[in-house]
C-alpha cells in the first residue's frame, strides 16, 4: 500500500549544549504529486554523525557547511530507494544516497542523488554498509589516515574515539599498513572490542586511566600519527607526547561540540613547533574526486575479512532526536543509524 | 698583536622569565696551544635569535635541541675568521660559520665549521649578511613560506613579527610570489618601514590597534597563509580569520618564551578543523640539504634590489646578555647581532 504521508523532523531551535527533544518539531504533511523529471525516494537508513551537531549551530558559530535554518527539515545522509520516477536517469527500485533528510520521503529532480547501483555490495551485507565502511565513514578513515597521516611501517598510531565508526576503521587500516595501533575509548567493553576483535595493540580507557601516563608507557618513542576525533583534553595530552615530525589528523572534536562556554585551546600547542609536527584539519568531501581508489581498497580489505565494523541501529524516525545524543554520551556501540523503513 | 686571552659568557642558571645578567657568568681563560689538526677561529659576529631562549630552558621543558648545561659556554651562531690552522682543510684568513659560541675564540678540529669561501658575497655587503639574508634567517623565511605556506598568486599572506629578521623577508618573498602581504608589528616605525620600504600592502600595530578588527577589514576573504613568529594571542586571533584550506607556518612563538606560567592554547584551534587548515611546525635545519636552491634565489633577489634588510648591531661581547632581551621587548630594529671583533 502506497503511503501518502511524509513524517519529518524539522529544526525548531538551535540547541544550546546537548540536543533536546524540543529543538526539533515533528511535522507531517502529504506527499505531493511528482512534477515532470522528479523522483520520490523512500528513506531506509538515516546516518547520525557527530558533524550533524555543527550543522545546527547558529550561523555565527564556526562551521563547515551552511547551517540548517529554523523550520527546515533536519539535514541527514540517508540510503533510500526510488519508489516513483518521472526522471529517465532513475528507475523504480534503484538504491540511492544523498542528503535526504530526517524524513520518510524525499522528492527532487535527481540533483544531489547518487545511485548505488554501480557500487558492488558484498553478499549478505545490509544496505547500511554504504553509511559505514563503504560510505563517508570509510572514506574519512581512509583519506584521513593515508593521505594526511601517511603511515609508515613500524610507526605508532594513536586514535581517539577508537571504538567509533571512523576510529575503529582507522586503527584497522593502520595495522594493515604495519603500524602499532593504540586506541583511546570510554568503556571497558569498547577497549576490549578494539583489542580482541579488531587487532589494536593496546587500548586506553580515558574514563578510568590517566591518558598521559598510559601514552608515555605505550609510546616510549612518542606518537608518530595521532588521529583525533575528540579534541579537548585528550588532544592536548596527545600533543604532549608527539614524536619528531608527527602528523596530527584533525577529523573531529566531539568533546567540544556541546560546550556551552568557549573551549580552551591545547596548552601543548607549542609541541607543534618543537616537534616540527603537521596538524591538518580535513573534511571527507574534499576527497570525493578520489573516491574510487578508496573504495577499491576498502572493498578488498572488507571482503577478505580484514576490516570489521559494527553498527548501532535504532528503529524508527521518531527516535532520531533522542538517539543522536548517544554519540555525545558514548552509549552507542558502532555506527549510529536510524532505520526509517525496511530494505526492499 | 696576537691575543692570548679568550673571553666567554657561560651559562650560570636557567633563566626564569626574561634573561637576567646573572644568568650568565663572564669567564676569561688563556687560549690553549692548538693540537694537530685543530683550527683557531676568531669570532667576528654573533647572531642573537629568539630560539636562543629555548636553548637555555631546563632540560625538562619542550625543546628542539639539547639545552645548554650550567657552566657551558653559551651556544650561538657566529661568523669568524681562521687565525691559525693546523688542519689542511682550512687556511688562515678563511671565513667560517658555525655554533662558535658567545666567546672571542673557538677551537675545534674542523667539525661543525662551514667555510663561506665558496659562497658569493655581494659587493660591499658586510660579513654579517651570512647571519641574515644568506644565513639561517633567509633560509627560514624561504622554506617556511615556500615549502609550507605554498603561496599562490593573489593569496593573502599575514606575517607576525613582520619587521623582524625573518618576518621582513617573508613578506617580501610573498610579494615576489604575487601575494598581498600584511604585516603585524609593535611600533609605528616598524609598520612604516615594512609598508614604505619593503612593499608590504598593509601593517597592523598590535600594540595600538585591534588585530582582530584590522584583520577582518584587511582580509575580507580570510587569511590564506599565516606565517607565525609569535604564538599567543596574535596566533589565536589569526586562526580565527583563516580562509578555507589555509596554511599556518609555525616558525616561532616568541611571545611565550619567557612565560613564567603555562601558556594557554589557542581558543580558535577548532578553526583548523572547520577551515580544513594545515598547521606545520618546522626548523630550518630540516632543510639544510636543500640550501643551494634557496641561496640561488635569495642571492638573485637581493642583488636585483628585491630583498631589503636591516641589522641592529650591538658592539662588544660583554653586552650580549643584555642585548638579547631586545628580541623580547621588541626594541631591536632588524637582525640583532653582536659585533665581537673587526672584519678582516
Amino acid at each position: 500500500m502506497k503511503q501518502t504521508k511524509n513524517r519529518q523532523w524539522r529544526l525548531a531551535s538551535h540547541p544550546i549544549g546537548l540536543i533536546k527533544d524540543s529543538d526539533y518539531k515533528w511535522h507531517e504533511e502529504s506527499i505531493p504529486e511528482l512534477k515532470d523529471g522528479e523522483v520520490l525516494v523512500r528513506n531506509i537508513y538515516l546516518s547520525l554523525d557527530p558533524a550533524n551537531r555543527g550543522w545546527i549551530n547558529p550561523a555565527t558559530a564556526p562551521h563547515y557547511v551552511k547551517p540548517v535554518s529554523i523550520g527546515e527539515v533536519m539535514r541527514g545522509i540517508c540510503i533510500g530507494v526510488i519508489e516513483e520516477s518521472t526522471n529517465s536517469q532513475f528507475e523504480n527500485g534503484e538504491i540511492v544516497t544523498g542528503l535526504l533528510g530526517w524524513q520518510d520521503y524525499f522528492i527532487c529532480d535527481g540533483k544531489g542523488l547518487t545511485s548505488l547501483s554501480l557500487f558492488p555490495r558484498p553478499e549478505k551485507a545490509p544496505l547500511s554498509i554504504y553509511l559505514n565502511v563503504f560510505g563517508m565513514i570509510g572514506l574519512t578513515a581512509y583519506f584521513g589516515l593515508l593521505d594526511i597521516g601517511k603511515p609508515k611501517e613500524g610507526e605508532t598510531l594513536v586514535v581517539s574515539a577508537a571504538a567509533g565508526a571512523v576510529g575503529s576503521l582507522v586503527g584497522q587500516i593502520g595495522k594493515l599498513k604495519g603500524c602499532r595501533a593504540i586506541g583511546i575509548a570510554g568503556t571497558e567493553e569498547k577497549c576490549s572490542w578494539i583489542t580482541k576483535e579488531l587487532g589494536f595493540d593496546a587500548a586506553i580507557n580515558y574514563k578510568t586511566e590517566s591518558v598521559r601516563d598510559r601514552l608515555k608507557e605505550l609510546c616510549p618513542n612518542g606518537i608518530d600519527i595521532y588521529f583525533d576525533n575528540v579534541g579537548g583534553d585528550v588532544l592536548d595530552t596527545a600533543l604532549g607526547e608527539l614524536n619528531l615530525h608527527a602528523r596530527v589528523v584533525i577529523c573531529g572534536m566531539i568533546s567540544t561540540y556541546n560546550s556551552m562556554k568557549p573551549v580552551s585551546g591545547p596548552h601543548n600547542f607549542v609541541r607543534i613547533l618543537t616537534k616540527r609536527a603537521l596538524v591538518q584539519g580535513f573534511i571527507v568531501t574534499d576527497y570525493f574526486d578520489r573516491m574510487t581508489e578508496a573504495l577499491i581498497d576498502l572493498m578488498s580489505w572488507y571482503s577478505s575479512g580484514k576490516l570489521k565494523y559494527r553498527e548501532h541501529i535504532v528503529d524508527g524516525l521518531e527516535n532520531a532526536p533522542i538517539a543522536i545524543n548517544k554519540l555525545f554520551d558514548g552509549s552507542n556501540k558502532g555506527k549510529l543509524i536510524i532505520k526509517i523503513s525496511e530494505e526492499p
